[in-house]
């Protein structure tokens, strides 16, 4: 990410302060206006097959999830899907993988351009997942939290596969697991990453480590987090696991170990890449450029290593 | 070290190309000179027990050799030993572990100054291991190959203990080891990390993995690289393989595995380090600070990874 921005989101103590979500959109068919229009005043949109584009990159964790639980979820026909370049420029985020450089539906450029299209304003980072409005090319939603939440319960009506990704009785201890996961791991690995100082990184690198031995524990109970069954939880882990010895280890020095020297947390990562949905939404070749050629703060010469040796996910 | 010297040292291809030794004297009882008086017109010193100064950094792997090789030979008497500092700022090597931040021995702060007394108009790179002489304040040697070979040959006299690091009728096959070895994973793994572009980094990285996959191979037969007995061959292998997983995995991106992960060179590294000389030289804590606070090119933050655990040399 470029230089002001990067100290936009850096306390003084040198902690990583990610950015507040910007758009809070809500689809739902609760929403008070009618189909083909816009939100109504509680920022609800009509839930409408077809209607929406979810925006992702291959090689980002957050826009990661949305794509796992949109499929485990079989919404693969309701909600179409765009995919950026892996690197990220000055500009952001660019839709350079399609013909003619343009998202072939939204037909823009970079991402920027719907950010701005809603909030004229906007001066933060561009993010995905985005799900963007093909009516009228506003961003719904960068919430992504939120986002995965809904397609479970919001979108309900037009689901074609059931899988209970957030079963209503497990919801509480769903919600403070998820909790600590997103900020000793998810978002834990970039506060290790974008620390400037090296009393932030030893905290944040600290607690990871922790939250892992911990969840390395409770997996020798169980297959998935909470049981025989994937839920949620286990798509918003398995998009750090997936990513940790292929960028974290090295680039954001995660590096107590490799996930793959953990070994409940390695059998667990690996069921999951199995499953449909999971190993085949993960391109490693986007991750490593994304990561090592889009911080130069961290990596200045931009080459990306050639390892890991990253076949034991398939072996 | 410094921009413009990191400039000089990389080729066009951006590969990293090695300053050649600036100093090249040799310390032998052949030597014309008398106890006391300055080298012959050949460059050789007198040999004399006390008078040497050998100025290593506990960080460096080259450094590393001279001080295994001299305490296997017990050439401790003989030849003084003094530290630097394991972060080389701008001014390179610092005696600020001594008090009064100079070596107490030679009175200097900053070992730039023996080069500098010795050849005035040096430019390079200061370097360690370095043979410092006593009388005079010059460097005598910073050829590091040469001087271990030295220490075995030429010191004889001197030696206390007799391990026979460099037997005869293997010479020819260690010589030929030894250099395939410094090519591809001595010098290997700087050229990995000093690499500017990424041909010069893929094609370093394809070197060292298929050169530490021989020595896999080659260490599934015998318990060191020439049989039941340590030569130096085995400890110039050491000084690399013991920083592996510390800084060379991450900092260059010599990633395909950890040592770790290739149990014949595992064995091998951990079974040296149990020998006396080898694993109580070793200073992870120095390593880590060295290569993490003394590339901002590749480590902007000057951050020091936490990582990895350790704790399996020793269990």
């Amino acid at each position: 990410m470029a230089q002001a921005q990067f100290q936009a989101e850096t306390s003084a103590r040198g902690e990583f302060v990610r950015q507040a979500n910007r758009f809070t959109g809500r689809v739902t068919a609760e929403s008070g206006s009618a189909p083909g229009e816009g939100p109504d005043e509680q920022d609800r949109w009509p839930l409408e097959a077809g209607r929406y584009r979810l925006i992702w990159s291959r090689a980002c964790p957050w826009a990661h999830r949305a794509v796992i639980v949109r499929g485990l979820l079989g919404l693969e026909d309701a909600i179409s899907l765009g995919t950026v370049d892996p690197i990220r420029d000055d500009r952001g985020w660019r839709f350079t993988l399609d013909p003619g450089g343009r998202d072939p539906v939204l037909g823009i450029e970079f991402l920027a351009e719907a950010y701005l299209s809603t909030d004229p304003g906007f001066q933060g980072r561009v993010t995905v997942p985005a799900l963007v409005d093909t009516v009228t090319g506003r961003v719904v939603t960068n919430d992504y939290p939120q986002l995965t939440l809904d397609f479970s319960t919001d979108w309900a009506p037009l689901h074609t596969k059931h899988p209970h990704l957030l079963p209503a009785d497990l919801r509480p201890e769903m919600d403070a697991l998820m909790r600590e996961v997103y900020e000793d791991v998810n978002n834990g690995v970039y506060r290790c990453g974008f620390a400037t100082s090296q009393e932030a990184y030893d905290e944040a690198y600290g607690r990871l480590f922790a939250r892992l031995d911990a969840l390395e524990q409770r997996l020798r109970r169980q297959r998935y987090l909470f049981g025989d069954h994937v839920t949620e939880a286990d798509v918003r882990l398995f998009t750090t696991l997936v990513r940790f010895d292929a960028v974290y280890h090295n680039h954001f020095k995660c590096n107590r170990n490799k996930l793959a020297e953990m070994p409940e947390l390695w059998r667990y990562a690996r069921d999951l890449f199995q499953l449909p949905g999971f190993g085949d939404t993960v391109d490693f070749d986007h991750i490593k450029q994304h990561y090592y050629g889009t911080h130069p703060q961290l990596n200045p010469s931009g080459i990306i290593p050639a390892g890991p040796d990253l076949s034991a996910w398939i072996s």
